[in-house]
């Protein structure tokens, strides 16, 4: 049973009916592997092989793998993808240039959609990737009912095979997937609320006019509202605070020690 | 120059900034050149090297681009971290399991928004990627502002370097790709109206009238039903709907030369 770096969850089976992912004629076995671990990656686990040019089982493949072994050691063999299929109800297959084919012709992600939504009806669904070099075939093309491209650089859209598979796995678990887009972790402490920052901002400036920082009046307003405007930029944490109310202090206790001996020169505020 | 596989547009750097690509410490050359393939695919284009571990350049990186070699050309070389990311305003570091931080985490989708967002405002934004099997470490982390975090199989999170860079290559070209999600490309033809459809079904009713196929009269209307359905559940193009004209048209002709030798055996509708 594979297990990730942390020890983690062993690698199974997803629970019903998820994507099996077919290679059409894959050419090295190093992309096969790359593949199982993209999937993996993804969430999908039923890899499919119509005749891999150099046959199978390949050991290099699960070299590739990286702990995507039991994907591996799941995947069929099969003489054609007619025989591939024959248990699927919806055929995507990848396609970088849909050319002279009267089918649905999806994005990457709505394809995803469309295969979360043939899962949920507990139908089969088959994702076909052709070899390497060449892509599939017309004949291949013809047994899809829905062909997915890659919205991706037109002057450079040939991706490898396992990158492909990779786009095709992220979105899949993307399209289910309840992740704020953004977050701000804050182990241990928390955000300081706008009366901490005040009672901070009160703190420095109250040192600052100690200083003859501030001692320009007419400019003074203008240099406090700068110093708030960068302090209140960003979210700053509570802890974040009291570091900086401990500079402020240790900043100030030196310059009391020297008993105000070389007064600090006044700044300009810079409006 | 490099051409694509039809020798379109050669892979020039984009116009205006985009994000810069920097792989710290990246272990194996195939890696770097699959990096630049990925980026190439995306349309980024500046990638930068800090201290790969076999040192700068390698040819199995330039065979492993697949023609991104443009990529690897312009590539630059760095001592440090900090080094190379001295002209960068914005530091996005891509983290599986980010733990004690306090930036924020966004995912690669709301990443690559942000990433356009920078580059909107001629930002120079920097994309970091930790070495294969360590991944960045504490101090890396400390000077990005900003993580990302792929969403995908939380037992299973480990992402080859090549499939991380092409993850957030997808996503920084999709973030302004206007590509329909969904298509139908009808070369030559096009979709057939309900009118042509009904003169159709007109015709196939007829002929099935003249064989005999609809004479259970209580069935006949349930039965015409049924095909409506199926003829009506997908698109029809125009041509399609000629080639079923001639196929009722076809079979109808040998039935008539038959002279009803063999009338049909009345079929039982389906409801």
């Amino acid at each position: 049973m594979t297990r990730d770096a942390d020890g983690a969850a062993p690698l199974v089976p997803p629970p019903g009916e998820t994507p099996v992912v077919v290679l059409v004629n894959p050419q090295l076995a190093d992309n096969i592997g790359a593949t199982a671990r993209a999937m993996a990656n993804g969430g999908l686990f039923h890899l499919r092989l119509v005749a891999p040019r150099d046959g199978w089982p390949q050991p290099r493949a699960w070299a590739a793998a990286s702990g995507a072994d039991r994907i591996l050691d799941a995947a069929t063999l099969h003489p054609t993808l007619e025989d591939a299929l024959a248990d699927c109800h919806r055929v995507l297959a990848t396609c970088p240039r849909p050319r002279h084919v009267v089918v649905p012709v999806l994005t990457a992600r709505e394809a995803a959609r469309e295969l979360r939504d043939v899962a949920a009806r507990e139908l089969r669904a088959a994702l076909l990737f052709g070899p390497e070099r060449a892509g599939l075939t017309a004949e291949d093309l013809a047994r899809a009912d829905t062909l997915v491209r890659f919205p991706l650089n037109p002057d450079f859209n040939s991706l490898n095979l396992a990158q492909a598979v990779m786009v095709m796995s992220y979105e899949w678990c993307t399209a289910e997937d309840a992740t704020p887009p953004r977050a701000f972790q804050t182990h241990g402490t928390r955000i300081a609320t706008k009366g901490e920052l005040d009672n901070f901002m009160g703190h420095l400036v109250a040192e600052l006019d100690a200083s003859g920082f501030l001692r320009n009046a007419p400019k003074r307003a203008g240099m406090v509202r700068n110093l708030r405007h960068w302090f209140g930029r960003g979210e700053v944490t509570e802890q974040e605070l009291r570091t900086l109310h401990g500079v402020v202090a240790e900043l100030s206790r030196g310059r009391m020690v020297r008993g105000r001996a070389e007064p600090a020169a006044p700044h300009e505020a810079e409006d």
